[in-house]
Formats: C-alpha cells, structure tokens, sequence
C-alpha cells in the first residue's frame, strides 16, 4: 500500500483552500515559453511549509497543541496555521538559524526553543518537550498528511500547465518532492520527476546509489532550507520509487540563480528555492517543457546582499 | 482643450492589449488589506514606460524610424516597442546609465550613443541626430501618446481595485502621474492623487508652490529614474489641475522601501519604482485604502546588494 495516494492531495487542496494561496506560475523571456515557475515564495509565510502545515492540523482533533522542529520554514508554517486553528505550538529551533525566521516564527504567536545544530539533537529535543507538554509532533516531512499537503504545489501547477517533460523540485528531507511526485506520476505518467540537492547534502542521490538510505555529515551550505543529512523514512519509500533522478548543485551555483532571478523576473528566491533553477541553468534537467518549483522566498534583504556581494567582489 | 482625456487613455489600452503584461495588482498582509501595489516591475522592459512608448510607435506611420533619449527605462522601452514594430531605433543614454540598462537596451536590437550628463544636453544631441538622421524624436514624457499609454496604469489598477481613497505614483518629468491622474479624476474624482519625488529632485512641489515650472540643479539621487530636473512643459498642463499634492521622500527611505517590498512582498523594485512604498511607510500619503504604482524593476542584485549592504552596514 503506498505512502500517500493522489487522492490524499486532492483531500488537502481541499483543506488548504482559501487558507493558502494559490501561488503563480511565472514564466520569464530569457528562460523561454517552455519553462514554468511555481513561485511558492509569494506563498504564506514565505514558503510551500505552510500547505503541509496546514493539512497536518486541520486533520488533528480540535483544541490538541503542537511541537515541531525545524530549520525555519517549518517553524513559521506550523506557528502560523496553529494561529489559525486556534491552538499552541512550540517551535524548536537552531539557535544559528536566520534572525529573520527566528523573529518571524515568534511573530506568529510561537514559543520558541533553541538547540545547537552541531551537538544536540532535535529529534531528541522535540520528543522530550512532547512528552512532557503533551504535545502533538509536527514532523516537517516524514508523515504523510505533509507530503500530501506539500503534493498540493504540483496539483495546482498540473491545473496551470498541460504537457510537461519534467519536474524539478528541491529536496532537502524529501517532502515536497515525494508529494509532487504522487501527483505528477499518477496524472502525467511521461513527465520526469528530477531531484535537486546541494552538493554539500547529497544524501539522497547517495542513497540512491546504495539502495538504501545513506546519511551524510549535516550539510554546510547557504540553502539553510535544504539542511536534512538524510531521506525520510516514509518519504523515502515513495521517493526510490517515484523519483527519476537527483542531481546537485553548488552554494557559488544558487548565489547565480538568486540573482539570476532577481535580475531578470524581479522576484525573491532564498538559496533553497533557487535550486530548480541553478541545476536548470546548468543544463542538469533534461527535457524541453519543464516546470521548477520555487519553494521559499525565505532570505532577508541583508543576507541577499551579502550573499551576492561576495559573489560580484 | 485639456491635453489628454481618458479616451486616449482606452485607445491605448486597446493598442497595447495582447502585446504589455496586464500586470499584477499585488497586497501585502504587513501593508494590510487596504493597499493595493500595482507591480508594474512585471511589466516587459521592466518598468511602465513600455506601455507609453509602445502606444507611441504604434500611432506613428508604417516604417518611420526612432530616436529616443533616456536614463534607462525608457531607452529599453522604445527600444523594444521599435523591434516589436519592426522599425529601428537610437537611443541616446547618459554615459554613467547602469551597465545592466545600457547592455539591455543594445540587447534590443538599439543603436546606444551615450552622452555626458553633466555637461551636455540630451535634448540637443537629440534634436541634431533625429534631423541629421531623419528620425522621429520620442520623448520620454512630454507628449499625449506617451502619457496616454501610461495612464493605461490605472485603467488596469480601476479595474480590478473598487474604491480608493488615494493613488500614489513616483514622478519624474510627469509622464505617469498625467495618464494616471487623468484616469482617476474621470472615473474616481473622490480619490487623491499623490505624486512622490525624491527630496534631491522635488521641482514638481516646487512648481506647485511657485505657481509655474521650476528647474531644480540636475538631482543627485539614487533614483536614476527620477532625474529630471523641471515638469514637462505639457505634462505641467495636466498635472498642475489633476494632481492633488507632491511629497517627497529622501535616498535612505527609497532604500528601506526596496528592503521593505524584498523582505515582505518577495518582489524587486528599483530606487524610483520604490518611492511611492517609501511615502506610504513614512505616513506622508493620506487615505485609508490606497493604491501605489511600483514603477519598475531595473536594479540589478549586485547594485541592490551594494545599496541595501551600505544600509545595513
């Protein structure tokens, strides 16, 4: 029995709708009439975390308070929809994580707890609070009420686009991928599904390679969204199977596409988000009728500034 | 006779249909529900005056070649609107123009011949190449096709917002402010029209309170789209009547409003096309539900990182 099924998306576009929006597809001149860009930056909280958020709590029984942990964009999409179902969530954070999710994630009505990435563990964190607050874990990806939620992306882009060659979605736990790939495979069957990873956190092309699932060192990158050191359990299950091929992508090869999509579409990507588009550009993606997800805009202005001036000096 | 009249308006509406973006109108949850930002950064060229130059070539006689000179969004906007017509085009361009808008405007298919600003006068060198060449001067603001093309702007924002209190839009020569506010007053007198200049270039207030044009020194701004130094001379005919009050907003509020629309709204906008967020966010634009024009998009990441990097450093 599958993980998730198309109609598990179906049911949270349901969920969601009205609640989340409906995000543009984009297209730009110099990327040509054949490529299509879900821009899930313009999305809630800034990223495509809202929609499984979303579909998890709207799914639990009324009033249960929640805990999650995350890198940020998890943490502003469970903090918001707890907001907006009326309940408590306490959010574990890294203490290095960007000033901008960390104030975000507060702003939203969240208790936040801090870790240091490098020696403790949030899983350990988040199972301890849990116990002793009674609270309901929100996994950022490996539960199939979020995959579905985040196969909502490729649902609504599917409405959009007919005929596509393939795909391209960044993978970091494996989420948003293994949502857009039930969807993809059971509507457009032809259509190639492409993973992209940062070089620094290929775990899942490496899993792939091994027929099994590998854990690298935490990776060092500036794609603070794409940080998971491995596949998900569950979202691997689906992944192996329904995922044609994971490529990856250098920081120095993000940085361009951020500006690349500055420059030229005048829109805000973070580093994560720009990973469709980095592997794109360098002619990582086969195909002639593509679509990239864009999944967060989730980078401060100082932190863009930063990134690409160290690029331009 | 007034100069233009919200027929020539539609009229243009009608010539640029199918070949401008009906570009996006765009809220924001931080601005509230009651500001409405037409994203005219998502216009082709990259900035409004596409609309303008566009609804020009297409009145002029078939094969009737062009010269038009710019700080850098109106060159790319002829120069485009030209290869679109089938027609070609010089375009006279100060010599410090940002690279990314001289090599844009060459990318169009133009013949760029630059000029130094501070000491030599485009208008000249306009009028000597149009009659040694035989070419048809387009001016970026002061004629009633230009103005009628933008003022298709807030045709666009009408239709889809209902009820405004105030429209808010950046003012260089006049151009924009005349299409819009022509607009406006026919069909929504009740709402204020707002102009907003940079405090270094604020003849337009300046004119307002001397009751005639004033030329200011050539201003020394950020906003390399509002550098002109006195209201044309028709656009002052329309202006002087329509618009209800000129504000001004200085270089670290332009900043701050780029950094503002980047970090909430995931949207680009350069300097000038800023003006109009950094009135509103400074309490300068009356009004309780308010639509501003988000004039262009023409900064390129490494000019925006060195701009929002010196404001953070």
């Amino acid at each position: 029995m599958p993980v998730i099924e198309l109609a598990d998306v179906a049911l949270a576009l349901e969920r969601i709708r009205g609640v989340a929006h409906r995000t543009p597809v984009v297209t730009s001149r110099t990327l040509g009439e054949n490529v299509f860009l879900k821009a899930e930056c313009f999305q809630r909280t800034g990223s495509f975390k809202f929609r499984g958020a979303y579909n998890k709590l709207a799914s639990l029984p009324a009033g249960r308070d929640v805990i999650a942990y995350s890198s940020g964009n998890h943490a502003q999409a469970v903090a918001l929809a707890a907001g907006l179902r009326g309940i408590r969530a306490t959010i574990v954070m890294p203490e290095d994580a960007p000033a901008a999710k960390l104030e975000a994630t507060r702003g939203y009505g969240a208790e936040v707890v801090t870790y240091d990435r490098w020696t403790e563990s949030r899983e350990e964190i988040g199972a301890r609070l849990a116990a002793e607050r009674d609270l309901k874990l929100v996994k950022p990806y490996d539960d199939p009420l979020i995959m579905a939620g985040q196969g909502t992306v490729a649902l609504e882009l599917l409405a959009a686009v007919q005929e596509l060659d393939a795909l391209v979605v960044p993978v970091s736990g494996g989420g948003l991928i293994a949502g857009c790939a039930t969807v993809v495979k059971a509507m457009l069957p032809g259509a190639r599904v492409i993973g992209v990873e940062p070089a620094a956190g290929d775990d899942h092309a490496r899993s792939r390679a091994a027929g099994d699932r590998v854990r690298v060192e935490i990776p060092r990158t500036i794609a603070d969204g794409l940080g998971a050191p491995e596949p998900g359990e569950l979202t691997w299950q689906v992944n192996r199977e329904l995922v044609d091929d994971f490529v990856s992508v250098s920081d120095d090869e993000l940085v361009e596409a951020m500006a690349f999509l500055f420059d030229r579409v005048k829109i805000v990507v973070e580093p994560s988000g720009a990973a469709g588009v980095a592997a794109l550009l360098h002619g990582r993606v086969p195909g002639r009728r593509v679509a990239v997800v864009l999944s967060g805009g989730n980078v401060g202005a100082a932190r863009f500034a930063e990134l690409v001036g160290q690029a331009a000096a």
